[in-house]
């Protein structure tokens, strides 16, 4: 089940975005997280900042770390989106559990 | 809000498919349904076979008419599918509603 809630004209919440911050927070590297998922770091730090222009305060924060190699860590605020979105992803499946058993049926060809 | 099942390893069902099945309810014709989405004859047949291919009985039945024009129906099992997939969508908003409304307030960054 794929959801994407669109939350302002230019700002769509779904599972790409959802996936990039746990796996940001999991690594503690945008580029790390961004391989995970098949996805460059040029697109991994857009979504990045499309996130953090979307709140008014950060989701997530790079840091220098002394070597030069920078470090991201997902903010309090980061968190809690991720924890809305799985929220309603949990919330989604529940809710539509009976009609997606009916379809199945439905295909399966039984009555 | 934007929801896609995956109903088997290789049928999913989304609002593209659900909006094609109600322009087809609606037009009679898989064109015009097309066209109506902007989508090219090909593309909207391709989806209609698909349909029909992931289900033992068709959801929508092509007809030929008198004057050489075809026409199509969605079949009274293609109505139920559209039919839980437009419950499926409700009862998805009604179920992540809060979650919405409190990430809208964190957008807004008011407390």
């Amino acid at each position: 089940m794929l959801l994407r809630v669109k939350l302002t004209d230019d700002f769509y919440l779904g599972p790409g975005k959802a996936d990039l911050l746990e796996l940001i927070a999991e690594t503690g590297s945008i580029g790390a997280a961004g391989k995970r998922m098949e996805m460059s770091y040029k697109r991994a730090w857009s979504l990045v900042q499309v996130m953090n222009a979307a709140f008014p305060a950060p989701l997530v924060e790079t840091t220098r770390g002394g070597s030069g190699q920078g470090g991201a860590v997902v903010t309090p605020l980061g968190q809690k989106v991720l924890t809305h979105y799985r929220t309603m992803q949990r919330k989604t499946e529940a809710a539509i559990a009976d009609d997606i058993t009916a379809l199945l049926v439905d295909m399966s060809g039984k009555k």
